[in-house]
């Protein structure tokens, strides 16, 4: 497992033909904004992880997480996925119960892709009407739902927009490998022209949006301790195994936070933090630690500044929110808050619309490191775009893959993991040492 | 060890005073720019690591490298520290005799402090006249002879200014901790009011300086290959366990990669890469590592560019420059070249002059970070500053330490550390499976 969620572990087959009839009768973002069949010019694909929306789907959820060789390579994956799924299935459907009985994802994408495609018809006529289609990696609406309706609504020019502001191969990587696929098993690679908005960790508006939120949550504590207080900047953590094959998200995390930094005129010490790391080797130091020996040393206020996401999710809401506020009371920080997560932020749906409508403008496939498989890279699908738009902009050399492997790839698996994943959610079954 | 160097590794005593009497009738910088013992209103320190001017004096700069028990703290440090310079005497002395025969970082830092002073006095009359004075941590001209250069020239105001752009603890931290000690040592503590500047990892003229040695690079590399070339920004290795302490000098690199890329307008495809890791667990993709894999992946051409450290040392001209070299030949890279360091570039000098005329005229101690010791830190001396000047911003609160320790700190040993030390340089004694 690598971005994905450590709290997010059912023996259950994937069924990825009945979720799907079971949502399109559902409450889908599409039923309520997209109700009508009206043709779009330009469809935008909200690509995310996705969250059970209730806990009788945490199950499910975990199946279709474990599943994933890409991201999460198990031997025997066929048994030993929902094998781990299962084990994990109720104490991760008790966090759901404790955070509202699901995850808000999205209700919150519903709402960002609604102002945004707003946003759009009025600024960017030209390439409107607009239409948004969630698709998530592991909920429902999943990449086939999306490009399903996509077809029906006679949609041409197709954006794959990640919500992940960084890049990584764990995130955006498998979410894009997942949407060319679902392409390929519906028989739709030809029917929509293709580009990618693969990443923007420092797009002035996601900056802007971030830091409003920060100020929002300094205002929640008194203030004789709010120019005091340390802002703990907390990423999801990425094992150091992916890095070192040459992921590059860490280094775009940290980017995001010198510039979010540089907005606030570095008003406020500020460290940047890793959480929800399952098992031994993975990028450090951990949120909670840092929470931990910052109470220890007298720290009486501290800010925690959800960096690496745009909703609310499991780790804000129970392992920040819950978790961690726990181990910071005991720690003896009396003011410990955490910055409330983009949602509806106004600000951030107006950055997401300028983030396409710049995109779209550019003329370009994607990022100029899209295309860079990461050195160590085994999957040959990785980095591609089916049937892309015709580019302009020569120096956009690109695979126009043809490569699609559903079988995704194999890689060295190491004990340890196999081990951490198996282990109930707290305490870690890993003694220290092997850590 | 940690950003110190794994090229640079005898069983003599330090001899700080001996050494110091040594190089005081040598030729030291302050014998060609500060001849004269003129009245300078405003001292200077650049602090950096040095290296040996000479091969004979391989032996004493690693004899004080494995002394400092803050950077590498070793059981029985008095005898292993020695012990450990000993067997990689002979070794590096090879190395610094295939670049030349010594370091040139003494001859970069003397063009850089002559032309920084040059731009002060020039630019900012009311805080000159300007000195620099050179505080090496490990070879000559040491902090003991900085200070008491800087009390013979009537200096009262004094900055102390970090040659590392981003800051970490086992450097930039390291050596003010030392200049402090310094202080101490020769009863000088009241002798100078203190401000320091202790970062500028995004500094806009430290960017624009190297975003032209890149350009410089590039025109290096066959027109044909130009375009293609992939730039691998390469930044000195550090521990996971120090990451994990909480030091922000990993997302300080991430964040002046970033920068460049920006002003470069993300012209080429690029990676964020660390070199000269001594043993297991250290910060990863290694350098050395996506070279070769780069080159089996059918890359051509391959743009290394130092990005930690100012001038030229021995990982960027044996490290790179020779061992590199060969890697990427025998990997099928054809053209494999470094941007150059920054050395004597004008840009630069002019950058130096800006940070620290920035710097006084903001009437800051120091950025608002230095104050934030590493949650897991436990050297009480860190993030100390011996007689500051009076900061008129009030929101600066900070340690006026007077807890200068000379015995530094003590923290857990990992075997394989003190195993990596006394290997070779190359191939590892350790086996794979404990890295």
């Amino acid at each position: 497992m690598n971005l994905a969620t450590r709290r997010l572990f059912s023996p259950l087959k994937v069924q990825t033909s009945l979720s799907l009839r079971t949502t399109s009768t559902s409450t889908s973002p599409f039923a309520r904004c997209n109700s009508q069949s009206t043709q779009a010019k330009t469809g935008i694909v909200l690509m995310n992880l996705g969250g059970p929306e209730t806990t009788d789907k945490v199950n499910i959820f975990l199946n279709r997480l474990f599943a994933d060789h890409e991201i999460i390579p198990l031997p025997f994956q066929k048994f030993l996925g929902p094998t781990i799924a299962n084990v994990r299935t109720e104490k991760v459907k008790k966090l759901y119960q404790s955070i509202g009985g699901g995850s808000p994802i999205r209700k919150w994408t519903t709402m960002q892709g609604d102002a945004m495609v707003k946003y759009l018809d009025e600024k960017s006529p030209e390439t409107g009407p607009h239409k948004y289609y969630i698709a998530f990696r592991y909920a429902d609406p999943l990449s086939d739902e999306a490009v399903l309706k996509m077809k029906e609504d006679g949609v041409k020019r197709a954006v794959a927009f990640t919500q992940y502001p960084q890049f990584s191969c764990s995130t955006t990587g498998g979410s894009l490998n997942e949407l060319w696929r679902a392409l390929k098993r519906n028989k739709l690679e030809k029917e929509f022209e293709w580009s990618v908005v693969d990443r923007w960790p420092e797009h002035p508006g996601f900056i802007e949006a971030v830091a409003d939120r920060i100020n929002e949550g300094l205002k929640t504590i008194p203030s004789e301790h709010r120019d005091d207080t340390i802002l703990l900047f907390s990423a999801h953590s990425l094992p150091i195994k992916v890095i070192n094959r040459g992921d590059q998200y860490v280094p775009e995390v940290a980017a995001t936070i010198q510039r979010v930094m540089n907005h606030l005129k570095f008003s406020h010490k500020y460290i940047s933090t890793w959480q929800s790391a399952v098992g031994p080797n993975w990028m450090g130091p951990q949120t909670v630690d840092v929470v931990k020996k910052l109470g220890k040393r007298g720290q009486k206020s501290v800010l925690v500044v959800p960096i690496a996401f745009t909703s609310d999710h499991i780790e804000t809401l129970s392992e920040i929110d819950i978790e961690m506020a726990e181990d910071a009371e005991k720690a003896g920080i009396e003011h410990f808050r955490r910055a409330p997560s983009l949602n509806d932020s106004p600000i951030f749906s107006k950055a997401m619309g300028d983030i396409v409508m710049e995109h779209m403008k550019s003329g370009v496939l994607s990022s100029s490191q899209y295309p860079m498989r990461c050195p160590g890279c085994t999957n040959e699908q990785c980095r591609s775009i089916v049937n892309p738009i015709h580019h302009e902009k020569p120096h956009f050399r690109f695979y126009d893959c043809d490569c699609l492997s559903l079988r995704g790839h194999r890689e060295k698996i190491v004990p340890h993991d196999i081990i951490a994943y198996l282990q109930p959610l707290e305490p870690p079954l890993i003694p220290p040492y092997f850590r």
